[in-house]
């Protein structure tokens, strides 16, 4: 249980790090959006690893293939199926990981849950599963574009180093899709000498959706920023999730933190924006804003402590080639859940008047 | 839409701030789970209003009748529904609000999504729906305590004085909810300034799971700290949630942030928490540690700019009687929604392995 | 689990045949519809015991009071909870029935289930529950108003009397619901003879859904037929169900069954109706026609063999006043269970383009 | 919307009747199932086309690969992807139906609903969809012989042909899956002489849960017997369902059809089962019964009368090789129906008592 995601826009991800292919499945996409494969290639590169330096130098192709749903370059309303192949990844470089638990990985929580589980790259837990999402997000954005909305993001923060100015054209032309080259170049350098020391960075996403109509929410427990929380917290690394002035509200005093609100062209405005576009869980109009804290990576090339199934001390290091920080790679994810959701809740939206 | 939670121990909550009544249905509350009223009323009393010179001096009656699914002391399976009625309340101080968006609330946003709204007191948005979720929880608690497993929470920060020492029998001894003494007076004299001053606080709830057992927790979508976020951000007047070390996480590396695992007592262990007792979405044992960022009340007795239905600028004066920080009150409500996400987890666990 | 139906227009019915009170709660109901209380009443005065001497004489005033979701005559969008109290309904007659099991009721198949029962009449599995559905059902009547259609029903046959003629007319104006006078007369009688025998009959409601538009009817598991024929069967006594011509198709050609198209009036229709208004799974535009098999009445007031809890033989005599015949008092509940799946549909339809 | 099925054991299909591939993933599979492709690959066999003489004569391989959810022959608990490519299929032969409706089929509905359709044998409305019920119905049995259950069925009627006596070792052993051979002969005589002559034939598909445990099914809308009926009705030319007596009730008298309880082997038994196995909408410990009417074919190979997109009149002569009646392969298809809700069932019934 557990894999799918959505009320009307619902998707379904399937797929192991290292079995023979990924997929995700797509109900509830409207008829007659216009989609080709290279939209969602282009979108799937973003996420890629070996895409440069700060990443890491695997290399999956990931290339996808729709399968259903779409006809002659349009959706049919019918489910939307994209799968990728894994090539023939080497997962010997696993076999003496078959019996012990990787510390910050699932492995022991996954083999006390299940008593059976693949091994091999983190098996279902691992974060590759996150590319049925970025597939999906496609179509979202595209859902979102009939209504003129739409989404990005951005590394607000990598190894501490926070971003100063905000550009945001500067975000895809540098490695860490930071919208403040100075920080950028800063952060590089970051998390190229804790690789160096073997070791990894977290970091925080920032996210943005705008022109998103007001009314997309569903009180009480489908609110805007539950949904968003839900996603955000969905996506592997991530341990924090805040909206608009987020944990900085909680030392906000009420005449500070209300945003007050005007009409401009016809539309109520809010000065301020602490709420970060949602008002009791239904989106205001203004911009919504999140932010989500991603863990430094867990497979550093050091020695660890840990145990194995039989509850013996083990000393590991994990193998393979690994991603110092995640924080790069992380944008396009949670640009896409931020889609979906945002996609879904239009839809459902649909129906709240008579 | 949106008024459910949970797939096997699934809540409905519905009612109005200011309409007859306001209750709750439970459906897949297990077969043969004692209980009585009283249990429920014990928990309502912790949510309730007037409780205490920091909480507004409202006078909620608050109790609760059990209509159906329980016979002679025991649930029977069937769905659990229980009610209040609202007190003969006043609405008429909320005339003037009719046609005019109260800043930080969910005026606007109910109105641009509906159309039509019952403003008398928040309607739909206000808080006083949690009722039904604290309710919920004492079910969910008492299937918790079938494993040996329970939650409890308190006011770790507020207005920015945050706590210095833990003693868990602090908690309920005064009236912030804080583990730490000077500190609880500390957040009360901030409380009781900010009210004389026609203002609000903010602060954060922390919440703990003991002796949840490994496991919980479906894979992908509905990670335990998905679930956990999606519950707490669904609160009225949160703005972020963070489990573990949450953002603090963003600024460390991986060979500090990972907990080595040891064995103990046939248990597999992590030596460090850094985690909040989770991995990979699900829970591992080891104490699960969440927190809740809450935003200062937005009604403050304090003239603000805004506008009405017309789009035309109004000046508002707040009028009744409102809680100068809710996150005494939040305490109770963040453990429910807690302890559902659990139980819910814990029946779904069952259909983990053949 | 299980009291919940429908995706977006979503009802859960809670309550036990001798509890304090039964209701419901509709999630997904849109905002804007007008709505009392006395459309409700009239609805349900159709369902309610007493209504004739072919139903029992037992009095339920089955007064309905909206406690959410509706202000000032129009619904606003949040759950809709109507409640129902029972009167002080004497238990104290199935107090011999605690510990056995009536056949062809559900004592047996709930102990085997649960363990603990609420045993007085019939406890959950009581068809009272069926309360709460017609009350939903004039919700969802007044979505399929919105767009010109309507649902209507009757009894087509009972105790092997079918009718043989057809004026709507004549539905309301006898005490069994059939729309032939005669084969009224004739099925009055009939029940009035099975009750002096001791004795219950069965018999087929039919409905009808008037002016659906097509493409309601979700592929691939929520066909239109797929979800009429969940409803339908959800009902206590119900044992088969069919569509169009349903089981006579299974005797038919695909020459003779097909339904050709012609144009009118810049609508595509079928000359013949055999489908019964859904192909693939979606409406056609034509009628839907649908009919319900609803066995006897198991509560017959004869001795029967049975056992109890602890599987000694008992011979019972169940006493309280059952109605001879449940259908004309079904006809209302068949046609809110096709009301409400036609207006979950429409509502979901709104989804299906971009 | 509309393509998954299940609340624990949930599949999904996707996939069109000549796009590139069709699938199903399942989600909720228990972890540590033994299962190789193999036992797929058997019951994929018997809904093959072009197994005999009396189906289609049309070649799809319909060779399965598992993509995911299992490892070294064992269920993991993570998604079960399965999928089969499409070989090149000559869709050529739809280039004429393109912008016409064939009648009996969804062409019109579907273009109604989403104005943009894949018009290719049918799309997604073609009965090529039920292939991964089939595959997942292999799972679902796997579950139910975990507790000794299993599901069979077999063609009852064939165009107005029933068979008159039972021999469960006959089914397999004949082409149409009647348990009575004489019966069996003269069904594949109708079904030939029916194909000579353009036409073709429905029936009536028996199937039975056989020492399924009581308790399973869950009250009020998931009802055994309702979420039987929505499975059955959901499967493509189903035009009606019937369990125990199903539609012969309607005209038995309560004293009749009640099924007398007695004590056998320390378990709860009904002397007969005029109920088929369910009371109360739970499983009673009896043998499950049920029956579904399957209509003729809609694809005959004769002139018809229709209408275009542009609602002219046109004359159409459906070209390809249909099967003549679809009852001999429905069989697994309504079997796989079957267990799919009892293993779903079986699953929820674990949260049934605390």
């Amino acid at each position: 249980m557990g894999s799918s995601f959505g009320k009307i826009f619902r998707l379904t991800t399937w797929g192991e790090s290292h079995g023979p292919a990924l997929g995700v499945v797509i109900e509830g996409v409207p008829a007659g959006i216009k989609i080709e494969v290279g939209d969602i290639q282009a979108e799937l590169a973003r996420r890629r690893v070996g895409q440069s330096k700060v990443t890491t130098p695997r290399d999956e192709k990931d290339a996808a293939e729709i399968l259903s749903g779409v006809f002659e370059g349009r959706t049919t309303g019918a489910p939307v199926s994209i799968i990728t192949y894994n090539k023939d990844a080497d997962s010997s470089k696993y076999d003496n990981l078959r019996d012990v638990f990787r510390p910050g990985h699932a492995d022991f929580t996954y083999w006390a849950k299940y008593g059976h589980r693949d091994h091999r790259g983190g098996g279902r837990s691992s974060a590759r599963e996150t590319w049925g999402r970025v597939a999906a997000g496609v179509f979202a954005r595209k859902i979102l574009a009939s209504v003129g909305a739409e989404v990005y993001g951005y590394a607000r923060e990598i190894g501490g180093i926070e971003m100063q100015t905000f550009d945001r054209d500067e975000i895809e032309r540098n490695i860490v899709r930071c919208p403040d080259p100075v920080a950028a170049a800063a952060m590089v350098d970051a998390i190229l000498a804790a690789k160096e020391e073997f070791d990894s960075l977290g970091g925080v996403v920032e996210v943005r959706g705008v022109n998103v109509p007001p009314g997309l929410g569903e009180p009480t427990f489908d609110r805007l920023d539950a949904l968003i929380a839900q996603a955000m917290m969905s996506i592997p690394a991530t341990k924090g999730v805040e909206i608009g002035e987020g944990f900085a509200t909680a030392r906000s005093r009420g005449s500070l933190n209300n945003d007050a609100f005007y009409a401009e062209n016809g539309r109520v405005r809010t000065v301020t924006n602490s709420a970060g576009g949602t008002l009791g869980g239904i989106s205001s109009g203004e911009e919504i804003v999140v932010r989500v804290a991603i863990k430094p990576t867990s497979s550093v090339a050091r020695e660890q402590q840990t145990v194995d199934v039989n509850l013996e001390p083990r000393t590991i290091l994990v193998e393979g080639r690994h991603d110092p920080s995640v924080v790069p790679r992380a944008v396009p994810v949670v640009e896409a859940m931020l889609a979906i959701v945002l996609a879904d809740l239009l839809l459902q939206n649909r129906a709240a008047r008579i």
